[in-house]
């Protein structure tokens, strides 16, 4: 089966974002076994978008678009795909009740220009939308499929998942299994390294490792006759990465995050904690009140930005300020200690760094981060140094203490 | 001058890695004014790699390619343009003897294929690489424009900005200028509705919408003599859209992000502030945080997830949970006067909500967010509703609340 992905939209054609859409449609087909042929952009211009398409459906089996869904006059995918396989446009009364109630649930009311998302190709697959209001299709017409989807990828990744890829693996034979490993404190040529004879070996399972900002994933694809049979093919290969990476580096598995892993030691095991944040300011709370059910055991999030805030909410004292400073391994404790101290927790973290541009020195430069981990009495902390902008600097520092975090209670949970 | 971006490479097709290189040359060429009108991505398979080459170059005038100038045989560009213009590949001498210093300078020795790289089609323009073995070229022959660059932006990149610019302005008149007008507060379809008549004069400037996940952009893009001349045609434009829309919907221009101009407004005005947050646990906070220097104006914040870090952390009263629940109007108003008194800052932001999955009734559906802006002795509170996964409706509770707080603090300077 060849396949084309059309990324339709101007933003797209002039560079103002990054076609992150291709790339995840191209690695979802290539996962089970679509083999993608061409990749095309094209802006909101009817006679360019028009010709783009007659290329993409003449020289390929299935067309992938994303965007030109919405509501203005701009927005032609539909019309145009409609009027490739000479189909009329109808009114779908359920995608248009389901919009009215999603314009009625976040208190506006729909334009007649909403209304035109709620047309559609006749006789085409309606592709419901739960997160926004343009549904996609999927039109089958003369040996050629042509499924259409909305650009935003918040909007278009789910659809591809709950509805482009069952409807895909109709047409392949045997079934492919993927599962992700997810690995911390590793880079990725070092993964490369330690497991390049295990990627060379290519057969079956394949195994393909994809750096993301703070980890390495390891996906591991087998083909079986049944969903069984591969997810069997699976498990010595899981086994051997591993052993060859240590158990302690492979976090999670598929779409676990960090914080889903940690937030579910803490409540199955009724530890309670509280954060306290200096550089991150308050994104270690924010990714750990990801985790649904988390309010049983974050007690209290403290985000003690200013020297004055640690020492008046977490007790830091005045001293520890003056000696160390407050980009310090014992900044860090005392910060740690306090907000367990006054939250009443059994954990407390925390963090305090230099997340730049400005503020750096030679002896503490941008970058320079410590942690620290308050857990029954006992604290540790470390010191970190990171690269990059001011965002980078906090994102990985979160990342980091939330992953310290994680190995000090997997430890602690084996006693 | 029509363009198109030519991008050749398995690694892309597959997804292995995002397509940076064309968003980088199409905001390039669109910053000189030259139009892309398509971007294609193809693997190294010679015989779709020549129908992609022959599409491109048929339907624009310049044709800028990347990768497939490696030393493989699966490096196939340079050949193929040579075989559409009828070109035969000649030894460059000085190519070649700028390789093998290269290779000297490495300790490498080249291997026969590498010298395919000295090789090019008759009378192109030569584009050195500083930063690696692969030269470009530029072929001109009857009407058309062949660039051609190598994959890695390391050494593309600095090709493009030494050669290829300077080589593509000779053809342009005038110069392009374009404004971002950042507009919260109004959906993509209300903004089309009230401004669809700017947009459709489609002249000189144009106007064209963008919607983003809190916001829409809206850029205006003029084309002048010189930079001057292009500035002064978007002034009455931007005035005009300012008007329809109103002022205070247009939060920003450009690059500036809500948090910065809040940052700036408390920063120069000397307004220091505390934020405590439930349902968006920390990254209100978080945002505030991304803007550098914002630690003279932000005293504190407090992330109380549950009900009891809401009442002994901030002092909201029992009676108020028992009575209206935590997510009420009336948590939201004590929670931001909490803040404030315990900060002792002059403004105290809150949030409480129901983010989902989890957790909604009939009465208090997921989504259901409310909002509390205390400022000099005064509260206010918000009712709010939000579609769509638990980080989403965290995430818009956190525009949603910075947003708030910058037209409160735009009325109250206006004073």
């Amino acid at each position: 089966m060849r396949a084309e992905i059309l990324s339709v939209g101007t933003e797209l054609l002039l560079g103002d974002i990054l076609n992150t859409n291709a790339q995840y449609i191209a690695r979802e087909l290539a996962n089970i076994g679509v083999n993608v042929f061409y990749q095309t952009v094209v802006g909101d211009n009817p006679e360019r978008l028009k010709n783009a398409y007659n290329i993409a459906v003449n020289r390929s089996d299935i067309v992938i678009t994303t965007g030109g869904l919405g509501p203005t006059k701009d927005d032609l995918t539909k019309e145009i795909a409609a009027e490739y396989f000479n189909k009329k446009l109808l009114l779908d009364e359920k995608s248009l009740e389901e919009m009215m109630g999603f314009f009625k649930k976040i208190n506006r009311v729909p334009t007649e220009n909403n209304k035109k998302q709620a047309y559609f190709p006749e006789g085409c697959i309606i592709i419901e939308n739960h997160n926004g209001t343009a549904p996609g299709c999927i039109i089958e017409d003369g040996g050629k499929i042509a499924a259409l989807l909305p650009g935003p990828p918040k909007e278009m990744k789910p659809m591809f998942q709950e509805s482009i890829i069952p409807y895909l693996k109709k047409f392949q034979d045997g079934t492919l299994v993927s599962k992700v490993l997810r690995v911390s404190g590793i880079g990725e040529s070092s993964v490369d390294k330690e497991i390049g004879h295990i990627i060379d070996r290519q057969k079956n399972p394949t195994v393909a490792p994809y750096a993301k900002d703070n980890e390495v994933h390891l996906r591991v694809t087998a083909k079986g006759k049944n969903e069984e049979e591969a997810r069997k093919l699976i498990i010595p290969v899981e086994k051997e990465i591993r052993e060859v990476l240590g158990d302690i580096n492979v976090y999670g598995v598929d779409e676990e995050s960090i914080e889903e892993v940690i937030a579910k030691m803490l409540i199955e095991n009724n530890l309670t904690i509280g954060t306290a944040e200096s550089c991150t300011g308050g994104f270690v709370a924010g990714k750990l009140i990801d985790y649904p059910g988390i309010s049983k055991v974050f007690l209290e999030g403290a985000v003690t930005y200013s020297n004055e805030a640690k020492m008046k909410r977490l007790g830091v004292k005045e001293s520890t300020l003056n000696k160390f400073g407050a980009v310090s391994g014992e900044c860090a404790a005392e910060m740690a200690q306090g907000i367990a101290r006054t939250a009443g927790t059994s954990i407390g973290i925390s963090t305090t760094g230099i997340a730049g541009p400005g503020g750096g020195s030679e002896e503490k430069p941008v970058g320079l981060v410590y942690v620290g981990i308050y857990m029954f009495g006992k604290v540790i902390t470390r010191k970190l140094n990171f690269a990059g902008s001011r965002q980078k600097v906090r994102d990985r520092a979160t990342f980091t203490i939330l992953d310290l975090l994680r190995r000090e209670l997997v430890k602690y949970l084996e006693k």
